[in-house]
């Protein structure tokens, strides 16, 4: 898990310095990346749900984890500098402004975004299938407790 | 590499068959996640670039080359099924209608993707910037290649 350790640290550093390589990210761009990103991850999510409520591909849902997790540590922090409160001619944003106040309990709930799908990562590998479904429904509330915080 | 390579073949597999899982998604959300897939991932090659173009974090590229490797693997063909070929509401899509009528022809450009992203998380992990700096031009240039044929 060394590697989701890493960047899940990473995407926590990134909510409150941007890296000069992502500070260089259009605001429009940014609004455009991290829906694509969330969206991803929510593909990824509801994919090991039909997995669980459905017929279990112990590959795809490990894919699908790997996904979720590559989301957690991909620095999602440099895609909220800001001027990206509002939405940027036709890039529509949900966030609430108060994300750009609070970095420091955004990074709380960014790392328990990361620590839950290293989690998801860890049980979808031991192809322990009640781990899953309570890893899956743990990365599920880490997403919500941002979405009822800081989603419009 | 063995989880990206269970992912590759899984991805390449849902471009001639969406599993039970997968088939449920709605159309208009498989233009959604398809879109975002590929933002998600055009995303993280940028930063890579920006990273070899100026200054090298290589907890950020690690993290970032898996997370295009996560989307290669991400079984991509379950959201090209038929009815998607154009858009669906407030959707579009770019596709060309031939990437349907060509599984085969897009199933070894999904496997280039896959494969040449797995060789990228090698080379990011190796912290050899000249192999991570090959490695990327490579998976570009599988992006470009599909691009070229399939998309408008």
């Amino acid at each position: 898990m060394k590697k989701i350790t890493i960047a899940a640290v990473l995407g926590i550093a990134a909510l409150s310095l941007a890296s000069s390589a992502s500070a260089q990210i259009k605001p429009e761009d940014q609004i455009k990346y991290r829906k694509a990103a969330y969206s991803f991850s929510s593909w990824n999510m509801n994919k090991i749900k039909a997995n669980l409520d459905g017929t279990y591909d112990a590959a795809q849902v490990k894919a699908a984890a790997n996904a979720i997790a590559s989301v957690a540590g991909s620095g999602l922090g440099a895609l909220f500098t800001p001027g990206t409160e509002k939405a940027i001619g036709d890039q529509k944003t949900t966030v609430k402004p108060e994300l750009f106040q609070k970095g420091a309990e955004v990074g709380k709930l960014a790392g328990d975004f990361a620590a839950a799908s290293a989690e998801l990562v860890k049980a979808a590998d031991s192809g322990d299938v009640a781990a899953v479904k309570a890893a899956h429904g743990k990365v599920g509330a880490t997403c919500k407790a941002c979405h009822d915080k800081f989603k419009i």
